[in-house]
């Protein structure tokens, strides 16, 4: 009570950010920086492991981006293989490969979830299953028209060609993820793509659909990252690392505040739970301009959810994790050791809920956290105090202490894990 | 049964799009369009009508766009007032505009809602009050920090600013709000933005927060629209109307197709509920531009809500309908009439729900759709046949159906209400 009647009588609120006097000057900050960044990428070629490269006691499956031309003789291959099963009276079958958690795995060495090969038929002759390979069949002589064409579709739009076959999305949908694992081929190379939510801005041009973006020109707005990852490509920067940030507010004033011109970066967010296109993106930068990866995210499990999304792919589209996952990124903050470091005020800190502290719990036990020591103790040390905290907490030290301290001395003292 | 096998066996699905062979040529329709442009950019001065025009039985409120330097003298000659009232020994009050629905109103001739005029006293020295006024001083004083800092932020950061005092966040956007209602200035104008969410793409060059950008070379993801409508300016375009698109992927299909080349328009879409950030734009746009509106939206209840908050404003915000609306939007489609027109299969319709058509019938007694009588019939079509339909449905013939036939056709028949 006494501490908040002080403050109240202060003119402004700047001399209470905590830490903001061991700030070192920008020029220190990006020599550490420097030599991050420069480390990262040298560190990424034997990260670049393979499935080939491991000897695995099974098979493994995994899919590739196709080119178009790629994909269109693929289904034709298929057809004419088929066309010869029925001519030779063997009848008329796919063989789908299973995307069952039964057929999932993790590997610990490429760090990402990959499919078994499992595969299983789809006889068109049998009643369990004649309406799943006329789907099947339809599905492909859609996508192949995509292919003759050369445009773009949605999934609802893939659905809407047939409703009376489909009868509901998730039908076609489902079959969409069957026939990218039958090709071979990510779901993007098939042209069926996702809505787009993510923004990126910052040191990075690159171009859209033959249309050449400087992100650095972009205000505060930033650029919508385009749904059609095949479209996006001559990527350049002069950045240091990429900042990835979960949520919308926090990239605002990071975008504001062309926090990017002081620390050269890219700073890129899919506002919220991560989309296709953003994974897409993130993971064609990390590759292209073998960057760093740094996130901020909220001190909850969800923070640590999304950042494993963006890392090691998610359950359902396993088959592609090696497209979709950005591997390495490091957990910048704002991590569960920050509120007490940050001294953020209890006010601002809000009480786990049972699920939370349930999620907390669950994730402790998944290969990606545990093979990484330093997030096991930020989780036990959150599940522990029963404490989560948004990236906006630090607004309470004044609306600029996210950019103008707290980013920068973690950038300072290398405090990523 | 017979018409699905005869389908199957076609080579394409082109010859069975409906109307196809009606369009006339490019230039014909271009032709069409420059005249609705013309008469719409004349048409448009009688149209804005203010409430000083119009002399109606009570008083209104309405806020206006404000510099950072009046709302900064704005609060401190309020600030000054108290200091005078306290000290004169008449005490501490706030006077705030009530904003409750009692206090709302539709005004025709302006086609939007606005506030009548009561307002109520919030003194310090009542235990009923002390709270509110305490925090509506705080918000008052972080307002007045930003003037000074000219950065932007969003309600979020304003909450955990002081988390002690506003509790939690529904508090602090009360009060925010009451704070735009008393200085008389849009939220906006307090430099308090909302989460960017909208994208547009087209024949659109504007600045953005500094930074020129031009919308024709913003490939398929298209330009985020920023969230602080007040660094946005220089719009220029040569475009003959706006396309207000209400879903993501039918966005996307007339940003791949580059349909704005075919036919000079500005695409934009909020990808789903329009944002505060969205409408601002639109109507800077209209305002500037001085284009028609068309909007394309699903023919459901939903997509005419969307029209309307888009058009005359949503119940909590009336304060600030005036900056927040676009008069004068066309429902070009997909409009309950064009199910049948347009031959859309049975199977691509969906049936109402009972709460979508009790939606549909509450709409029918709401003002912007009475004064319309094109509006009421197509609702009272949908609302007999019970049937709605999403954009996408159009794909049933053909992915681009949309953005080769069936827009092409509606602007060629000037067939918007």
């Amino acid at each position: 009570m006494a501490d908040n009647k002080k403050r109240r009588r202060k003119d402004s609120i700047d001399d209470e950010q905590p830490f903001k006097n061991k700030l070192k000057p920008d020029a220190s900050i990006l020599e550490t920086l420097k030599d991050f960044s420069t480390a990262s990428s040298s560190s990424s070629v034997p990260h670049a492991l393979t499935l080939q490269d491991l000897t695995l006691p099974f098979r493994c499956r995994e899919v590739a981006d196709l080119s178009l031309s790629s994909v269109q003789s693929n289904i034709e291959s298929l057809i004419l293989k088929i066309a010869h099963s029925i001519i030779s009276g063997q009848g008329f079958s796919f063989d789908v490969p299973s995307r069952s958690a039964a057929n999932q795995l993790y590997v610990a060495e490429l760090d990402r979830i990959v499919l078994k090969d499992k595969s299983s038929q789809r006889p068109f002759a049998n009643i369990s299953t004649v309406r799943k390979s006329a789907i099947t069949a339809r599905i492909l002589q859609l996508i192949h028209q995509l292919c003759l064409k050369g445009i773009h579709v949605t999934k609802r739009d893939l659905f809407y060609t047939d409703v009376k076959l489909f009868q509901d999305q998730i039908q076609s949908d489902a079959v969409l993820d069957d026939v990218s694992c039958m090709l071979g081929c990510t779901r993007s190379s098939l042209n069926v793509v996702a809505a787009e939510k993510g923004v990126v801005v910052g040191r990075l041009i690159f171009s859209d659909n033959g249309d050449m973006i400087d992100c650095t020109k972009m205000g505060m707005g930033g650029k919508a990252i385009p749904p059609n990852i095949d479209r996006v490509g001559d990527m350049q920067s002069d950045a240091l690392f990429i900042l990835l940030v979960e949520k919308d507010a926090a990239y605002m004033r990071l975008a504001e505040d062309r926090f990017y011109n002081r620390f050269p970066c890219i700073i890129v967010t899919a506002k919220g739970q991560p989309d296709v296109s953003t994974r897409l993106f993130l993971r064609k930068m990390k590759t292209e301009l073998k960057l760093p990866v740094l996130a901020l995210v909220d001190s909850d499990p969800y923070g640590l959810k999304i950042l494993s999304v963006y890392g090691c792919g998610s359950k359902n589209m396993s088959y592609d994790s090696a497209n979709l996952t950005t591997p390495d990124i490091k957990w910048l903050g704002v991590r569960p050791s920050d509120l007490d470091k940050y001294k953020i005020p209890e006010q601002c800190r809000l009480p786990m809920t049972e699920q939370d502290i349930k999620t907390g719990k669950d994730m402790l036990e998944e290969d990606f956290v545990k093979k990484n020591p330093g997030w096991v103790e930020e989780l036990t040390l959150m599940v522990k105090t029963k404490q989560k905290a948004e990236i906006q907490a630090l607004s309470t030290f004044g609306f600029q202490y996210l950019s103008e301290v707290y980013l920068p001395l973690k950038l300072q003292q290398k405090d990523w894990l």
